[in-house]
């Protein structure tokens, strides 16, 4: 709606109105009418903006419309926005930026940021010290509510959160955090170190971001923080990133177990080209081990030239062992995701599926053997309850052979430091189906021949 | 580690070091302990708790030990739990208990207590009025910022958060919001419509939660204000619970999306029987489906009668169909989840999907080519370039046929109202493979007539 208000002032150049119409707006919605604007129109209504808003609307641009801007800006546009951008959303810009406009971007930065910004940038990636901020409120634990109020409002303007403040000593160790509800509920001459909480939880540099994010969201903590080695405050993590890594993990584990390549952009962001490019080396996979499967029906091709009925049966139980397979590779992959399901839970997760899927199979092999009896009883080609036995035999061992290598595998892969997600699906319904062609013949063959 | 430690000195009665040992820890990770020591144990732990916080624990607890320690209450300390529960986890707290214990709790509530948690009980389950809470600060627009610090100084100690102030009227109309952290940087006398955000966002307690959820994750509120239908604020959505909401909906996508029904608690607390009743009627359902596959391909037994090779191919064009519509339907469901497709971009999405399954599928008919006119160069029983044209010829067309599939049936769900998320890898891949067999067969009877 707002989208077409602009589009509309915009062509009759009433930039009057249209500054009206955007001083009231919500940053972030700010962002999603400029990235949905035609890139000229974009960068004329961001210079619109009120300062006080640019930042925070640039900070929550896409990519490709940052770039677009920065090359509008003038010098002076460029360090303006580069001195108030927050650092880790400096540090988030110039690693997606290409070479070209980081060089421009990084000549108008201070050098003290500039020194701080190539600090976070040779963190490893996906370690907390990539993700976190330098700007944070520091107390001393001999100050007084009132002391550490004035420092808050000091120096609180460019702090990315204030709610919760860190009390370090003269060498920045870390030695507890204070809220500001604790302050603000608290007498003006009470000491920090009375009211501070002691033993705080904190990361260091080198963790995995998605751990952090974890630990952030355990605990309903605003920020993270996040010391060296020698438990010295460098950073901290606020939620709103955490949840940022949280979704983009969540995505990942979807195109995995999708057996696609992850996307960095969105779905409309990614070209024709890249998302075949994510999609195609699995499927090549997928398609060469299938014919493995195909393979092996070939060997048995006396089986059913005896008995052609058999053939038809291939696909039910292909799909049952995938789905079954694919049912408890995804219960076992999101429990180790949230951390609710370990490797020393192993034989636990096993006999729980084995039991899971006894009473699967033999519900699923009774309502078949049933259909098979009623199909085929006036069959002349072959005795429906022998075909219903080779049949259901075949179902139960299907079922329970899925479900249980539908947990084991990825808690393996887990074990040996893969992504457990790989063993999605896909991959599961692959080695299910081989083995469920083997079972089926080799039933099959064994019955008829007693015969 | 402290799991250890603890059934150590609860074994030696050592209860002093115990309640020492438990001091330091954070509340979140009490709950953990609690939750993993046995029943008996979990109470007296409880107990040794300082009384700041006892409540927080509880409100971390699972829900089985909650009600054993309710069990376990005296009614003095029921009523201090209750007491000083914020109201939202106190209506999540009745909502799980079994009536018997609903009645006790319920008796041990404050009047006003009961009441508001009676008002929050009536709300539609998933919607935001479920799962707000009503305790927030509330400022005048009148006030200055040193009568707004007098108000949130006296009533914030209740409040689960303080860091946003709601401007509010006489009605109880929302007019604005005020975070403290302007508070905290504004002069004492300023008046708090000065500084206030006027057009405050919120939503209405009828809203979806998982929008709700959404909506506060775009903004990077820590807490979302709720209104009734005439803009009175009647509570707030805080960030804790809104990432509980977004964890709690991927969950059960994925749930639904490997064909499962959705279970409320995590994977060892629900038993075997509810796992498998979880399980089956997918199963079920697919299997039936999936006979169909299997009766067409009984009707088609004069093809592969005549050339019996063509069954081996079946698994390979099966699993080709059902990994490409898997692919394209996952995009497609999470880009519908997190609102990045919505149902306008139908052609868009089909368009693109299009593109994306002719290169993907040229790409595996050529390799598949290739693979036949290797392996069976030198077949008595066929022409390999003929087996080749069949087979690639049908890959081609089952893979952009089901990668249209993929994207199309999520989007047509969600037009329907349905959960797009039951459009996933099982069900695309029944309905793709039925077309599979079908292509194959037909492309095989053409082709093979005309020689």
């Amino acid at each position: 709606m707002i989208l077409e208000t602009a589009l509309d002032l915009l062509k009759h150049k009433d930039y009057n109105t249209l500054k009206m119409l955007i001083s009231q707006e919500n940053p972030a919605d700010l962002a999603l009418l400029l990235d949905e604007l035609p890139k000229e129109d974009a960068v004329i209504t961001y210079r619109l903006l009120p300062k006080e808003l640019a930042t925070e609307v640039f900070s929550h641009l896409e990519g490709d419309n940052r770039e677009a801007l920065i090359t509008a800006f003038s010098d002076k546009e460029l360090e303006e926005v580069v001195a108030d951008l927050f650092i880790d959303d400096a540090v988030d810009l110039i690693e997606e930026m290409p070479a070209s406009v980081v060089k421009r971007i990084l000549k108008h930065t201070s050098p003290e940021d500039r020194k701080i910004i190539n600090e976070i940038l040779n963190y490893p990636k996906d370690s907390a010290g990539s993700i976190m901020t330098t700007e944070f409120v520091t107390l001393r634990r001999d100050m007084t509510v009132e002391q550490a109020f004035d420092r808050i409002r000091k120096t609180g303007v460019d702090k990315e959160t204030i709610y919760t403040c860190y009390v370090t000593d003269d060498t920045k160790k870390l030695l507890g955090t204070v809220s500001v509800k604790d302050l603000l509920l608290s007498d003006y001459s009470t000491h920090i170190e009375d009211i501070m909480e002691d033993n705080p939880i904190s990361v260091v540099t080198t963790d995995d971001k998605e751990d952090v994010a974890k630990q952030l969201t355990h605990y309903d903590f605003i920020a993270m923080p996040v010391t060296d080695t020698e438990n010295r405050l460098v950073g901290i993590v606020t939620f709103d990133d955490a949840m940022d890594v949280i979704e983009d993990e969540t995505e990942e584990d979807f195109a995995i177990m999708a057996a696609m390549s992850p996307s960095e952009d969105g779905y409309f962001k990614t070209s024709v080209f890249v998302h075949a490019k994510n999609r195609i080396f699995w499927l090549l996979f997928l398609m060469l081990s299938s014919t493995i499967t195909g393979s092996i029906i070939a060997k048995y091709e006396e089986a059913f030239a005896a008995l052609p009925i058999l053939v038809a049966f291939i696909p039910m139980l292909m799909s049952a062992g995938g789905n079954c397979g694919s049912q408890s590779s995804t219960m076992v992959i999101r429990g180790l995701a949230v951390n609710e399901i370990r490797f020393k839970d192993f034989f636990k997760v096993v006999f729980k599926e084995l039991r899971i899927s006894v009473i699967v199979g033999v519900i699923l092999s009774v309502i078949n053997a049933v259909r098979i009896l009623i199909m085929y009883r006036n069959s002349q080609e072959c005795d429906s309850a022998v075909l219903a036995l080779i049949v259901s035999l075949t179902l139960v061992l299907v079922v329970i052979i899925a479900q249980i290598m539908g947990c084991c595998l990825p808690m393996l892969a887990k074990k040996l430091k893969f992504d457990p997600a790989i063993m999605a699906a896909p991959l599961i319904s692959t080695i299910a189906d081989t083995c469920s062609v083997l079972i089926f013949f080799n039933i099959a063959m064994t019955i008829l021949h007693i015969r």
